[in-house]
């Protein structure tokens, strides 16, 4: 393969990809299920598993059931998970087991979450004598989203008392174990996690030295209850590669290596984007039409109070609507630019409140700035608005209301996309899930109030000159 | 420090950090130089970064002044860089320069990148003649968001004419510069990176074999000029902790670690929660209120615009609204609803079409499953805002009305959110960037149409009876 396609993989990949999918469609479609695995065994799983992708659900499965179950288990591996479900569900119950059987214990237990309830309690009720699924149904107590549900309990630890040649040797002995492995745990003999040695210094310190007195003791681990957060967080402070899991005796029970840490990074970002939009945690795992409604109808049903009460304000103004009815055509335009300020200054505070330790001072420089911008956006959409107000519609005193209470609401409502997420975060509640519809409907009912109340007053100083 | 504590670095590490915090303040005020040094000595520097946070700005750079270069430079590798530039630019010119001496090049030229242009600028000039800064001043030339600038260039690489065993001397010799490194890079004779070793299979390969002869061939490697996006996908796919990044003739250039992966991936999180808000890509480093309020008034105004287009129809229907003035009160409700349910389906559309590789019949299955959740939301909100209208303002046909119209545009803007994000995509258009307010004034526009025209129907129907 080496060297001109693999070393500069992208412009070569992108080519690739497309050749081998259609390649991979092509043998599928003629059943030649022969020149598939000869294709497939040339080709990087990561690779093959993409090309896959592009292929119907009905041929990624069987491509999945003619090539060998160590194959099958690495294109599976490199498949999203979002995916498992509806990919391996139909997939024939034995060539499941066997892809589970390859997979590593951490995968495998994922793939048997992932996977309808009623197959994989069938499986593991099948499986309960197989000695190949003890890990894997050990993992599967642990609650979701903690270190032990996210680590490999695969591991192989060394001994203290042990020297540096003999370490080395055992290395040597269990290379299939240790490929990927850039540092070594060292344990005591109690089995409790005592020190840790990065490869380069086993290396370099002389032959007779022993582990204890070489390894480092300050070792950074998780208990292997901590949540999933945590466990980020460790990773991304200490810049770590590979996270021992113990137990709270520190009996060494897994370690949750850096790709695993990747997938909850990327869980989150997702998450953080679903959370502003009310779609709940997980939207692509609710399944059906209706479970999805049902998940989102909270919240909606949360708005709709909201604009309700915006509503009856709206009702209580009808006599100055009666008297000056084209207010009502700006109501969208004051209301829409207050939620849309709003929003954007709660984001940014919900940002820094939320990720990662701030700067004492930052977050005050963030207010004043806020406060800075809400100045010139309201002064520059309230001049904009209200000579939109003057030219696009009837004069009077319209061009007047509109542009002064869309100046006034965009301060009002910077104001509460400070404060909200401030007395949310301080109340413990996750100031991106509760700001949502809170802010749009406190923006949306004093928006109108103060634009109706404007021309109200507006009305009554005009009337009496 | 180990064990109780640092195993198990949580609970403590929260305790810790704040005493940490606590006694660094006082001894910052009392100005006990040689106490804070001794203190931070003891500690870990992400810890003691992390509590230096806690301080104000004055007094971290007070710490920063006291401890030596190599420490001072540990603690700012370990504070996030969105704030170095508030933090090190009113730092002395000569202790600034000191720390650039000391962190590794790639943070260098990061740095060098956030303080403020002035006095990267002199800085860069005084210290031309600097040994140190020529790696930095190279790195400098890179595009930003390019691999060049994100990767490290002090890497030591071996030839590939060598044997194991002196591979294994030259790592002992240079342990520094290898500390941290799981992989050996391994050149010809041009210089070119022909081949890469895992520390685990030098270590158990015979004493005498050729690095040719035992290394992998099969590198994934990125072009210097890459873009910061292919070099996290390229990690994320291959499950990567270092990846080379080579010139155009395959010369080895440097090496892309994952924790400067990491820092792309979280600011690539916080860009996407960005974009929802119409906040611009990087709001934190807009600076002053002026430029950040400039960064967002095109996006506000084209919200304006499109809002002035939905004042625009109910203008038109003013004659609908002077016979049935309650209509007003329930536009909020309306468009608000419409806005909600196509944001949900849009976002989860953008989702699909952005992140990664997906699964070919993942697409068709997310859009039926939303034309479903439409139906089902589309029917309780109808209902719901239906009886609301009809039980919390006066009765009539207005009930009907607004449960019917809303029922109809939500079904109409979950349509807009899955066909816009398509239509955009194909376009080449970032569907995240365009959809916000391109949706908004689609969905507030038709779903006045929809209620105010139902409405005029509706007055036409029951005045003729």
């Amino acid at each position: 393969m080496f060297p001109s396609e693999s070393v500069n993989p992208m412009p070569a990949e992108k080519l690739n990809l497309q050749q081998l999918a259609e390649q991979l469609e092509f043998l599928v479609e003629q059943g030649r299920s022969e020149d598939v695995r000869l294709l497939i065994a040339d080709e990087r799983p990561e690779d093959v598993a993409e090309a896959l992708l592009e292929l119907e659900s009905s041929a990624i499965r069987l491509v999945l059931t003619w090539v060998d179950a160590e194959t099958a288990s690495q294109l599976v591996q490199n498949i999203d998970d979002d995916y498992w479900n509806e990919l391996l569900t139909p997939l024939a119950r034995q060539r499941l087991v066997e892809i589970l059987e390859e997979l590593p214990s951490d995968d495998a237990a994922d793939l048997l979450t992932e996977l309808d309830d009623e197959i994989s309690g069938q499986i593991l009720e099948e499986q309960s004598g197989n000695e190949e699924f003890r890990h894997v149904t050990a993992l599967l107590q642990y609650p979701e989203d903690t270190a032990g549900a996210l680590m490999n309990p695969d591991i192989v630890y060394v001994q203290e008392t042990l020297n540096t040649d003999e370490a080395l040797n055992m290395i040597r002995r269990n290379i299939e174990s240790f490929k990927d492995i850039n540092y070594i745990f060292i344990t005591n003999g109690e089995a409790r996690l005592t020190g840790v040695l990065p490869l380069p210094i086993l290396i370099s310190s002389g032959r007779e030295a022993l582990l204890r007195e070489i390894m480092l003791t300050d070792v950074i681990a998780v208990d292997v209850f901590a949540d999933q957060d945590e466990v980020v967080d460790t990773v991304r402070k200490y810049e770590l590669t590979t996270l021992p899991v113990i137990d709270s005796h520190q009996h060494l029970m897994g370690i949750i290596t850096i790709d695993d840490v990747l997938d909850v990074i990327e869980e989150q970002s997702d998450e953080d984007v679903y959370k502003m939009a009310g779609l709940g945690e997980d939207p692509e795992a609710q399944g059906s039409a209706f479970k999805s409604a049902l998940a989102r109808i909270p919240w909606l049903l949360l708005c709709l109070g909201g604009s309700m009460v915006a509503g009856k304000i709206i009702h209580i103004f009808e006599p100055t609507l009666e008297r000056l009815l084209v207010l009502a055509s700006f109501m969208p335009a004051v209301m829409g630019m207050a939620g849309n300020s709003g929003l954007q200054t709660s984001t940014l505070m919900i940002r820094n409140l939320v990720t990662g330790p701030s700067l004492r001072d930052h977050l005050w420089q963030l207010i004043r700035r806020e406060m800075g911008v809400a100045l010139v956006i309201g002064s520059v959409c309230g001049l904009c608005a209200g000579i939109m107000a003057q030219v696009l519609f009837e004069g009077g005193i319209v061009g007047l209301v509109v542009g002064l209470s869309m100046f006034i609401s965009i301060l009002f409502s910077t104001c509460l996309g400070i404060v909200l997420p401030l007395l949310l975060d301080k109340t413990g509640i996750d100031p991106a899930v509760a700001s949502g519809p809170l802010i749009a409907t406190l923006n949306d009912s004093t928006a109108i109030t103060i634009y109706l109340g404007l021309g109200t007053l507006m009305l009554v100083f005009f009337t009496k000159i």
